[in-house]
């Protein structure tokens, strides 16, 4: 079987080598292209490295809100967190982005943490165990920096009484059927996870009930969770809404060969609440382009393109263009080793991850500031 | 096909001519014995006609809750409406049985006002619709006299943040395969009726969630309401409660031929409100055992059996035993005619309808007293 048939997205599951063309062709979604990267451009000033490295690749109706942008219609920005475990820096990535979205184009960012979903789907956690999550990880957000002004944190148990409505309008116009097609469901599939894509189309809408405003809503997400935006477009224009855009990230790598960063193999992941030493050891521990022997690296060279320590440039840790061609080429050349890139690269992490953590300690004095609930 | 063959009893639908101990067979209930009214006698003192005309006939666990009160174990009602349109006297009948229960154990009602059910499987219900019958219908409710201090009426989408935990762990434990079986749900079927007997379940528990006491429940309701108990009583144990039990009643048959009081045809509904005018019209207009003149009549003597007139003296309009054999006598001897009992009939009903419309007035002042949400 090649590595590409053995390609598996779902929302719940990323398995296989991602051919990122086959997934846009797969998921009848739109290439991010550089005219669209130009119209931005206009709006924001500068791309952001992850715009600029393609790793935000795809979208759906992007085009649509700077359409409507444009002729004066906002928009809010939508994306969220299923909290069954600690967060890692593969969840920052695409936050990072929004965060650079929301500042730019000075917008409402609705954040969803699904509680709910992760109980109904996860047989070994209980309620108050993804409650405790979702607060948990609802301070890596905040300590990103995103605002409480324009910064609306939904949890979806306490806020039910805010969603309940707006769901109750998407099942009703959502066939088992239909949602069978979209996820997979089956005859052992709980009615609690067959309910739940209708909450979490809900914070599509919810800036309308909060502010009688009719705006679109922008999310942005990893590709595997464009299944959930399908029904919610389909019922969108049902309800009087605007069809939800989304724009397209790819999978942050995790630290071993291949597959995205997954908690469930946490000695490949940097979690947000990592010690400097757990830290260097992961680095240390990566997989590499290197060669066996730094005598052999110097005289044939690496490979990047297979190396996640320059993943981990790419993403998050080398903002530079031109520094991260320079690691590129003196990689192939073997002017560099994996001992000199793994240093830096875990020198970058200890101190992003420590600040992070300082601000993350703080957040907690003003979670209650963020709730959607709040007066 | 003969009648009994036609009898289709579920939560949505009752057609044919109803077999009640078929029904038992069915449902796999116990019958109401005698043995079992005497022990209830022992707690209530006088038997309410409901029980002592068999109008309540089938139960599960009652035995149950009676053996755990005798140790000191209290239990709390639950019954509920779906919203769909207004109240007449076939709703009635259960909820002022409920009552009398309530007032001989004095114990709490947990009442559900399911406006998000009927939202979901009525087509062309809208949500502020199903709210505002809601509201209409509690009126009701409260103008039977139940009293503040211990009935609590559940507002499902208003009160959706007391119920969504415990609908989620009811949830989690039922699946599709099971809810299809039960309920003959089918791939057209929207996801938020699928889930909806999750949220069916939660008055069943919420007792133990607002006062720490766990005690069983019991619900006095209509047979066709029996299979979302079903899945309620699977799930209790395995979440730390008492499987609830119930008390079933015959459904109430309007003033056609045949089939139970529906709103889904009004000329053979007495709604509670309906104007003099209208009763009289309607129980004139009713499906008697009457002969077609009053000459054969006094000659030959009516049916009271199949008359829906004397249906109505049986289930609430002649508390006395004795006046009840006396008018089927006389219905039978052709000492009276159909005239006869409908005058009685229209007076008793207009006098009973236009008390409740004056308390349903008063009780706009004082709905707010009766919801779970209140402080």
């Amino acid at each position: 079987m090649s590595d590409e048939e053995d390609m598996v997205v779902t929302p719940w599951e990323v398995r296989g080598k991602v051919d990122y063309n086959k997934l846009i062709r797969q998921f009848g979604t739109q290439p991010l292209t550089d005219e669209l990267m130009k119209r931005l451009q206009k709006h924001v000033g500068e791309l952001h490295p992850q715009l600029r490295r393609k790793l935000f690749f795809s979208h759906r109706d992007l085009d649509v809100i700077l359409d409507l942008y444009e002729k004066g219609t906002r928009f809010v920005l939508y994306t969220g967190r299923g909290p069954s475990g600690p967060v890692h820096i593969g969840h920052l990535v695409p936050w990072i982005f929004t965060k650079y979205l929301q500042d730019k184009f000075k917008t409402r960012l609705y954040f969803q943490m699904t509680d709910d979903e992760k109980f109904v789907v996860e047989q070994n956690l209980k309620l108050d165990e993804t409650a405790k999550l979702a607060y948990d990880n609802s301070l890596d957000l905040i300590a990103l920096g995103f605002k409480p002004e324009n910064t609306y944190i939904i949890f979806d148990v306490k806020d039910i009484s805010l969603l309940y409505d707006i769901a109750l309008e998407v099942a009703k116009r959502v066939t088992y059927s239909t949602a069978k097609a979209v996820f997979g469901f089956q005859d052992h599939t709980n009615i609690g996870w067959i309910f739940w894509p209708a909450i979490q189309a809900v914070p599509c809408f919810i800036h309308t009930k909060l502010t009688g405003e009719i705006v679109p809503s922008l999310i942005p997400a990893a590709i595997d969770q464009d299944p959930y935006w399908r029904i919610a477009r389909d019922i969108a224009p049902k309800l009087g809404y605007y069809k939800p855009a989304q724009i397209h990230c790819r999978f942050v790598p995790g630290l071993g060969r291949g597959g995205k960063m997954s908690a469930s193999e946490p000695e490949t992941c940097i979690f947000t609440t990592d010690t400097p030493e757990m830290i260097k050891k992961k680095v240390w521990n990566a997989f590499t382009g290197g060669k066996p022997t730094v005598k052999e690296q110097k005289e044939l060279g690496g490979n990047p393109n297979i190396c996640t320590i320059y993943q981990y440039f790419l993403y998050l840790f080398e903002e530079n263009d031109e520094e991260l061609v320079r690691l590129s080429r003196e990689c192939k050349s073997g002017d560099i080793v994996c001992g000199d890139c793994k240093a830096v690269l875990t020198e970058r992490i200890t101190k992003f991850i420590l600040e992070h953590q300082k601000r993350r300690e703080k957040a907690r004095d003003i979670v209650g500031e963020y709730s959607i609930s709040r007066n």
